[in-house]
């Protein structure tokens, strides 16, 4: 199913929201033209689905798109602000099937880009004039940071239990998944026990969006992608399908050899090969799938609107996407 | 004066927000190490004029600590991470004496644990449970990065008038004492008029303490201040001093040669070496000693009360400081 079709209950919303990404990007034109670059750069291009997923969230009850918008335009800023900076570090140089902004401005243009985008999202997270999603969305801030933190400095360590793997997904993706749904909830006035039902999908499709981007890091093509392929291994970064490999062949594998610094090019690519060619990516989608079922569990314990049909949509959509 | 002694009608709520920073990097002792090593490198060791100026601020009226620690601590944090931000932005190496963050571990630790101060400090702002004070927290970022932005593109160009620079310094400076100052006054329920002043008050002392800030980068020693002189015009960065160095000798000058790129480390050694011995030292100063009687022109307007003797002799200290 294509996400236009998913989207069809916050369609106009969403579209207004792109539209509030534009004018952000317009406002800077005449006063600091560079910005406006930059904005209109970043701001463009995205699946959009965690502001989706924030809209459909609060669909259930007291739909206040007053207060929902400046929530799902907050959502988006947050993660593109990552990625910026996530680049920077990375120094990738393509994103989005563009180059990155430290490939066309510099390393100290993303790291202060990402900074402006972080505030102008508290300033939207501050728009909802609700204390409790302005609290959760500061803690989300926060738990990315930590757990990007704490894959900077696991880098390249090959002793990492898969606890491990799960903990820095839910600090790095997955959190901003739960901001989005629980936000969309506490926005809409939802009572507290649909606000843990719409917690609890967040994390769980969170997990799993994650899983599959590590699966298509490996398993996927740069066409599709919008950005090369085996980034991971490049970054040291132990994902589930090299965490699986390193299992099967303990003693001398491609992953060992990359974390070693022998031969990374020349292994990297032997690495892609072999997991594409073995049941790995398989096993992963397993496991991607048990997150996605779990996402879904007790989503039919909310009012039974369309909005419910379109999270199970959007959570099947994530795990058999191909970009 | 000492700031010791300025600081004295607050002394027991300032020595509690450093108690608080340092239960902040305890805090992730057991859990993550490097990051209780990270933070307890960054959260000790600064002047704390930031946290003092909120908690003076918010000395006229209601006294209110439960909602005034909070926005202290995230002012100091905001700071922090803005340094640590720069550091690495300008490659620096050394920061009140002691080795920057990127020097110690490197650029990618100093850009994510940025983003953690900056989500920390926006998790104190909320804190405050006060709408207004978040509001102005996340739109303080906004000003400072979009004024370290406009800093990075104007780098290394010649053609900047003093409106230039006093719109940079206002944005990447004034702002956050203007936060300092203003958000103490609405936390304390002062009425709009003093709201006012002490806003005032913190933008005319931000413009004077970085004007001072920008004449210690030639007239300052690098044992006073904890890190190398001459750090603006390696950067690219052109400020008062080298503003009037520039019109004083309009056809060549040695400032003129940096941004050229002509022989850069001589030609800073040069540049210092002609401010420091002509009038520009004294002419800058009189700059700064009008921003600092405008600072404190309106303060007699407040309620007579021992901090706002305080307010003008932290006035004092920020035009004749020497580090």
């Amino acid at each position: 199913m294509q996400l236009s079709a998913i989207y069809q209950p916050i369609q106009e919303d969403l579209a207004e929201a792109e539209n509030q990404f534009r004018l952000l990007a317009e406002s800077e034109q005449a006063t600091f033209p560079e910005l406006h670059q930059l904005l209109s750069h970043v701001l463009i291009g995205g699946k959009t689905i965690r502001p989706a997923l924030t809209l459909l969230s609060g669909k259930f009850y007291d739909y206040n798109i007053g207060r929902l918008l400046p929530m799902a335009l907050a959502v988006e800023l947050m993660h593109t602000a990552t990625l910026v900076h996530d680049d920077a570090i990375d120094k990738s140089d393509v994103r989005r099937w563009r180059p990155t902004v430290n490939k066309v401005w510099d390393e100290d243009k993303a790291i202060l880009l990402g900074d402006y985008l972080f505030a102008k999202a508290g300033e939207f997270a501050a728009d909802t004039k609700n204390l409790r999603a302005i609290k959760l969305f500061a803690q989300t801030l926060k738990i990315i940071s930590r757990g990007e933190l704490k894959q900077s400095f696991d880098a390249f360590t090959l002793e990492q239990s898969r606890e491990h793997y799960f903990q820095r997904i839910s600090g790095k993706t997955a959190s901003l998944f739960v901001l989005a749904t629980e936000s969309g909830a506490i926005l809409s006035q939802a009572p507290e026990k649909s606000v843990e039902i719409l917690k609890e999908y967040g994390h769980s499709l969170g997990i799993a969006f994650q899983i599959v981007d590590d699966i298509l890091d490996f398993a996927g093509t740069e066409e599709e992608m919008g950005k090369p392929i085996g980034s991971d291994l490049a970054q040291g970064t132990l994902t589930l399908p090299a965490m699986l490999l390193l299992e099967r062949y303990p003693e001398d594998n491609p992953v060992k050899r990359i974390f070693q610094g022998r031969d990374k090019e020349k292994n990297i690519k032997l690495a892609i090969e072999v997991i594409r060619n073995s049941s790995i990516v398989q096993e992963c989608h397993k496991v991607a799938a048990d997150y996605h079922a779990k996402a879904c569990h007790n989503l039919n314990l909310l009012p039974d609107k369309a909005t419910r049909q379109a999270l199970v949509e959007l959570a099947d959509y994530i795990i058999t996407r191909k970009k």
